[in-house]
């Protein structure tokens, strides 16, 4: 049996060049970069040199660039720090109904210091129209958040005009960008943004390092507080074999985003015409030209996602439902809900998140066995069974 | 020449074993834990192996155990998560005057959301009187946190006494126990405390992870908001390389403390004895006979410490001076002055921290090495001369 990956926006393998990269920051360069002897200065041209590779990826200053732990950290510092640095402009906050969990709960812990979350609605393909986003524009408004892509449908946000039109009614715009950086071409010189969160195990560096984009002068109220580290945007030692991971995967993806993408689209898109050709009551979700190159996601009727992903497992491959962050809810993708779908709809939600290992005989494995799988399913389901009696 | 590392308070070398176990998930195993699929089993599996380790360093339950990025993150975690979950009983926190700096400014922060900060004086040798913490108690005292040890000067506090004199009184307990966990047997079940910070960085794991240990049943608010990881206590995807090496060191750490402390001891009382006979006005600083196994530090007097660092580093030995994470500050450390050592004392401040690699013929280097450049930085300094001529 194949043992075949088809969960990138969960977790990544590891460049092999990244891995090299790492090695020696796990046997003798062990230093702290905070200390005064060569241990500390290895250690500290080793976080310089990957804040210059990560600052690259986005067309951003290295000055500019705070590392975090994850992607998770990134939005939570965004969110918190800009907020309560803001604050005394005003407490309403609007973001996006299909932000990542980071995002909307890092804005929902902000009530109890009396701020206000207020959601933009998508359109059916999950995209955020500009006009709904100036229209919900108030006079305290402190931060726009808008994602670059979603992790879960593969949308493409239209961030640059979104956030251009929000500055210049002179609110901060942020735009977690984890799924996207490493994947699509960024540059924050003309993305008209503040702040943008992007994560190194979302093109090939290990989970360990992340970093937000800050834009050069705006105020940033830490999460962690103590040493000199991150210039005080982020204290606490620094993992530095993770930083060279971030730092060298950023480097290989700037060289090669052009040609990893004329690679995976082409697979994405036989999946995503395909599959519902092959099983009845398949349907595409997000948007269809505006999208992750590696991404494609789908609702089934009349099937668990969930259900569908253990069959997967046991055939050897590897797919997601809803965000692996939120997977332990069992509960609809609110993403799926934001764009329309019913409760039952969401429950059916599938995706392929695809990797420059991956290859076409993956694809055909698995356009060979998704059928029979759904198959199986739907015969134990009570409400195919009823649909099925009704047609015919 | 040769290159001897005496700062493990800033950072390890990772034991051979403990690199051996990170490998794996550097390689085939990439897997997102919270991922329902083979690749995310394994991760998971992981993590909740290493978490049991973690606990048992400790004596404490699997589900007790919060992992983090760092030690920094830990202690934040503590500090405002316990003083925002309880703050409606008090807005009063007490800690010790000689607490890190990440224990220190996490207090200072939350001071804009109405919470007092008050400190604890520590006697000449850093050491914090129970009494003093009594004395200084109020109603509306929300939470105590005193180091287990001190970083800057190796001291040993009286903890599961000012624990349960704090606990008596229905207040919360937290322990900044980063440079003592792995290093000296701790145990929660008899510590009498709510919280305890610990880092990898401290017993040979890699700098990104480390671990808040939060009693059973007490309340905390989540730095970090999003998904479903560390029970809801700390959002975002897992470190996973490092959380293998934190648990593997910890496994490590709990089967040879006894005997690395054996092997620490005479090297560190060695250090400790002999530098005050060989050079002229140098004085040890914090107990000792309440001491971290490989903790041995000084302050000298006509010399500045970095100046020091900076020569000692050229003879290829590395030392520390005040915290690694305060070192930019180029301050008088607020441990050493909180001491009652002078502001100019405290400059002269020297710390070696030593590790299971470090030998006798290491510290016999030293002994041969230090009195040479201290007279030197001493012949040049305007301040000794003066001294000297005083006596003469």
């Amino acid at each position: 049996m194949p043992k075949i990956y088809f969960d990138h926006i969960s977790s990544n393998p590891l460049l092999p060049e990244v891995r090299e990269a790492m090695l020696p920051y796990l046997c003798g360069e062990f230093g702290n970069p905070s200390s005064l002897h060569d241990w500390g200065q290895a250690a500290r041209d080793a976080v310089e040199a990957a804040r210059a590779q990560v600052a690259a990826l986005v067309g951003a200053e290295p000055d500019e660039i705070v590392f975090t732990s994850n992607g998770t950290e990134a939005n939570n510092l965004a969110i918190k720090g800009l907020a309560l640095a803001y604050g005394e402009k005003g407490r309403h906050i609007l973001v996006s109904s299909v932000e990542h969990v980071s995002v909307l709960n890092a804005v929902s812990s902000l009530e109890r210091f009396g701020f206000k979350l207020d959601l933009v609605p998508v359109d059916k393909n999950g995209r955020v129209d500009p006009a709904d986003v100036l229209s919900r524009l108030r006079p305290d408004t402190v931060l726009v958040s808008i994602m670059t892509a979603n992790n879960e449908v593969g949308t493409i946000e239209p961030v640059s005009e979104i956030a251009h039109l929000v500055h210049e009614r002179g609110v901060l715009f942020h735009t977690d960008a984890v799924c996207a950086a490493g994947n699509i071409p960024l540059n924050v010189q003309n993305l008209g943004a503040d702040a943008l969160s992007l994560a190194g195990n979302q093109f090939y560096a290990p989970a360990g390092a992340a970093a937000l984009w800050l834009k050069r002068g705006v105020k940033i109220i830490a999460l962690l507080d103590g040493g000199f580290q991150e210039n005080k945007k982020r204290a606490g030692t620094e993992n530095i074999p993770a930083i060279v991971g971030i730092g060298k995967a950023a480097e290989s993806a700037l060289k090669d985003m052009e040609r990893r993408a004329e690679q995976l689209e082409p697979l994405r898109d036989r999946l995503l015409s395909e599959l519902p050709k092959r099983i009845p009551y398949v349907y595409t979700t997000g948007d269809l030209s505006r999208r992750l190159p590696g991404h494609a996601s789908f609702y089934l009727e009349f099937v668990e996602g969930e259900a569908m992903l253990l069959w997967l497992n046991s055939m050897g491959i590897a797919a997601g439902t809803v965000s692996s962050c939120t997977s332990k809810a069992l509960k609809a993708s609110h993403v799926l809900l934001a764009m329309g779908l019913t409760h039952s709809q969401a429950q059916g939600s599938l995706t392929f998140s695809l990797g420059i290992r991956n290859t076409y005989s993956d694809i055909d494995y698995l356009l060979a066995t998704l059928p029979g799988i759904v198959d199986n399913l739907r015969e134990m389901s009570p409400l195919y069974d009823r649909f099925m009696k009704g047609v015919a």
